[in-house]
């Protein structure tokens, strides 16, 4: 069987992978398709070697079909069609306050350990989540950034008819538009990106480019003066940063959904006390997004087709993360990995 | 009738004041007693002349007893004893989502007109919370304060046996810390006067000096190493900044109290995003916590007399404003407005 093998920056190979027979609660998968995450791509960039520790097998959107079970496995049986919740619980930790998706002994499958980049992927069972009828598999790909997508929603406690701002109209930020749409709230994203513009506005979404318009003038007219009830920064930009206080109303949330690393940002916390807004950091998926990500997929409402910028297969992976640095108008890549 | 007036930066002159019939709705107090709030300090130092328009009577942490009650007020009577809840509420707009005590159209009266740092002031009828017997006209000069910390631990959402620290133990911070054991939590307060931390030491709390220990490992050791569930920022220092979030555990909330103001400060949002913590923006008060507050000071639990570092005929209040400058150790300052 074959895998693909990060092997150092810039560089992926191509190689003999290893058929992993399931052991007690795990389950051998077929992977059928992995989408390449931001993640995969800081990984590509060499900035996570540390952690990575190359050679490894990363990739973690995946869908896949039940290969073999180990004993005692009973939520999947042979042949289903899953979706991979790619989270290995650790010991609970009193810091943790039971939430274990962001615990202190939390380990990433696909970051931490072997990913899904190769035809035979083996994992706990309890990361699965089976596919409903009529959801395809290529789609299935799409219910790990969807479900971060839902959580990023639960966090920010939107309601219908609500006012939202997306900041970052890449992969994530469109999902979280989408999912706010199923809430029925009122949805503009920011982006700076004029292929990605177009598509989103293609899609139903009011945009704003805040390079040539005045972001807080365009939010003023959508809401009515009202300004935002939820802003989702997800550009992981200073300016993101700096627009996203500008826009929110009195107790406004605001969800940190990018990764500012290399350092802290600067806030305007005067803003935070003034009109009582709310900054909520929010990271990955519980179960219960997965469920709700699988619902909204399955309903067709999503464009996933549209989105979907390119489908490679395993072989072709190397080519695939390049033309990803070079394309910053793309959404999402898919790696084919059946063998 | 007696008045001080704000005149210029670092001076107050003392002059006849006018005592104003209360119009419909309205009421005309016999001040009693007026704590100096920080910024009341601010104002002193003239860096709110352009908002204040001097000269004008500052002062806004009064009791009172009333003196003439204007046409179709009811909840009052003359004779009353009182504390004054200083907003005026203006027009509503749909930012606001109905939060008039931080509304864009919202006056702070003592600040945006006439304060209480006179014998006779004249306020709405609504602003007015009656104050029951066993609390003197002394102690309800700290009903204002006291409102601030019971909002600011209610937007921190803080339940029994939660581990919560107050950085910054000055008025607020030390206030904030009575309400939150009222609340039955566990209290620790970081600050850096070695005299604040004797006194606060003495209350019982558990005290920290983050310049001569290691916050981190204290707050690790007092909490078991489930670290703080709420922190409360009431230092307005880039150093409280720095610590707020090296201290919470998982979903942790951090309450933004202090006026952060002259521009944005640096904050770790990786922080926020790892382990999904909360920063909420807190301002005033609201009705219900100045009921809370007028409970807890009738309660007798919190030691007025010790937090009080002096009184002062208004007359005196030049020197007082003085000696706050000179006085890093000191707490609550009350000025004796009676005729």
């Amino acid at each position: 069987m074959k895998a693909a093998f990060y092997k150092e920056k810039g560089r992926f190979t191509i190689g003999e992978g290893q058929k992993i027979q399931p052991a007690k609660g795990e389950v051998r998968l077929d992977v059928a398709y992995c989408g390449v995450c931001g993640t995969d791509v800081h990984i590509y960039h060499g900035v996570m070697d540390q952690r990575i520790g190359p050679p490894q097998i990363v990739g973690h959107e995946a869908s896949a079909v039940v290969g073999d079970v180990g004993e005692g496995v009973e939520n999947v049986k042979v042949g289903d069609r899953v979706a991979v919740r790619p989270l290995k619980f650790g010991e609970q930790h009193p810091f943790d306050k039971g939430f274990a998706h962001v615990g202190k002994n939390l380990k990433f499958i696909g970051i931490d350990s072997q990913g899904a980049f190769q035809n035979s992927w083996t994992v706990p069972a309890y990361t699965l989540h089976v596919l409903p009828e009529g959801l395809s598999l290529q789609n299935g790909a799409f219910i790990e950034p969807l479900s971060v997508a839902c959580h990023d929603v639960k966090i920010g406690r939107v309601k219908a008819r609500e006012n939202c701002l997306v900041i970052g109209g890449g992969p994530i930020g469109t999902l979280i538009a989408f999912v706010l749409k199923e809430k029925k709230a009122n949805v503009m994203i920011s982006e700076v990106n004029e292929s990605r513009l177009e598509m989103l506005s293609g899609f139903g979404f009011a945009v704003v480019n805040p390079i040539k318009e005045n972001l807080v003038e365009r939010v003023s007219q959508f809401t009515n003066e009202s300004m935002m009830d939820c802003v989702f920064e997800v550009s992981g930009s200073t300016a993101g940063v700096s627009a996203m206080t500008t826009v929110v109303n009195v107790r406004g949330r605001i969800v940190m959904v990018a990764i500012h690393g290399g350092g802290p940002r600067e806030v305007d916390l005067f803003k935070f006390f003034w009109s009582e807004i709310e900054l909520l950091g929010a990271r990955l998926y519980q179960e219960d997004d997965y469920e709700e990500a699988i619902r909204i997929a399955a309903s067709g409402r999503i464009p996933f087709d549209t989105l979907t910028t390119q489908i490679r297969d395993l072989d072709h992976i190397q080519e695939v993360f390049e033309e990803i640095d070079n394309n910053p108008a793309g959404m999402k890549y898919l790696i084919n990995c059946q063998e």
